[in-house]
């Protein structure tokens, strides 16, 4: 019995979440069903992040636990033979301590918003951006946005169904980055801690996306913030521009395979 | 009457191309029938480039003429309110001459072509770029390249369908340029020339891959372009890869609304 990590991409659309659900397509399940193909009887996979429906991943990580031995490069191979179509690969594969949990061992946490801020709608990036068509003032969202760097009780920024014991967090980043477009601008937003509150990241995009409009000054969100009250918070931004984008652990996990072949051919 | 030329952005997938066909779905039947819910009778548009099945476009343009007078800003809006859900975009819009063609006044289209260079698949980018899992030496694939700049008979790399009167084009720009990704590389193909035979860029980027993975020696391209030979060249490259960048006029026909409003509040 070994375990291994491995890092994944997805495409969120159309799965119901991370999540294994009754009845929904989960991309939890997408992955224990091609493990399943080398593995009947695996004990499952536990994730760094439960993404919600419609959330995607660039950086996920999570684990799992094989009887059979398997170098790295040829696990992922086969992982991703199986999981042709799914709109689910896996990019890095190690063998770590039996210790290590994808979850437990997390100390940071990266994920990135994509806004598209232009006039028309941008159909080569639909389902991958939330497009904003009146011009957001980004300085003004980057002012709103320092308000909540820190330790604070994000209770305001946290759905009522969140399942955390408590409402503080410690917020390491959250930048807000204006890249030019031939028409517009797209709004990359970075996001940074140790663990996220549900729908913590999206409440503040949401929030944000309040404050570039001017319909509320930067200020505001400090208030709202005191308030501790998730009534005061602005809307939850649609989940599509949501990306998990990196989780790190105290080491480094992956070697990677950063010419796109194996480390070791013989190993493949 | 005025004539209105339009910039415009399209996902190509599931588009039998840019031309009107019978019983297929074509970009010029969406934009046409939107055009029609505004004017119905129009004469129709016409394009500066007849983009093939899947193929994309980010600039784009064509041009139509209608009866009633409209506002650049308000008719691109109208436009794309009946263009909903039709994976196609007006970025910008602008009244022009009556003898502009956006056809026949180009004197320069630009093309893109994307290569993720990784070993797992990319699902986030499905259906927008050839991925190749071997690694590709890019220095290789330009030392290819600048085998085919300039003025040539490009008879190997155009299709036997190809209906051009003459195979003689000047083709006036081929980067090949790599951009490192976490895994592997992203190569983007930058293709400029006054206009381009039928199959002509992707013909270019299939023979451009063989070369990148050690099959063919730079030289071998010049060696091929002198066979003037179809059979000589290297695969088609898939269409979903190339993306119709820009087209370009003597004189500049948009003035871009680039803060994403329109530039006359009062017009809109």
């Amino acid at each position: 019995m070994a375990r291994y990590a491995l890092k994944l991409e997805y495409d969120g659309t159309g799965y119901a979440g991370w999540q294994k659900q009754a009845d929904h397509p989960s991309v939890q399940t997408a992955l224990e069903t091609a493990l399943s193909k080398l593995e009947p009887g695996h004990a499952g996979v536990t994730a760094a992040g439960r993404t919600d429906a419609g959330v995607h991943a660039t950086g996920q990580v999570a684990h799992v636990d094989l009887a059979r031995p398997w170098t790295p490069f040829r696990l992922m191979e086969a992982l991703n033979a199986h999981l042709k179509n799914t709109g689910v690969a896996v990019l890095d594969l190690a063998i770590v301590p039996d210790d290590f949990s994808a979850r437990f061992s997390a100390v940071e946490r990266q994920y990135l918003y994509r806004i598209i801020n232009r006039r028309s709608p941008a159909p080569l990036e639909a389902g991958r951006v939330w497009r904003i068509g009146h011009r957001l003032d980004t300085e003004a969202m980057q002012a709103g946005a320092n308000h909540l760097i820190g330790r604070h009780d994000f209770t305001t920024f946290r759905s009522t169904l969140c399942q955390a014991a408590s409402p503080v967090k410690t917020l390491d980043a959250l930048d807000v980055e204006a890249v030019p477009l031939a028409q517009g601008q797209e709004i990359r937003i970075h996001v940074r801690a140790r663990s996220f509150l549900h729908n913590q990241v999206r409440s503040f995009v949401g929030t944000l996306a309040r404050v570039g409009s001017g319909s509320w000054p930067p200020e505001k969100v400090a208030e709202i913030l005191a308030a501790r009250d998730r009534r005061a918070c602005g809307p939850v931004s649609p989940p599509q521009g949501l990306y998990l984008a990196e989780v790190r652990y105290p080491d480094p996990v992956f070697s990677g395979f950063p010419s796109g072949d194996p480390p070791d051919p013989a190993a493949g």
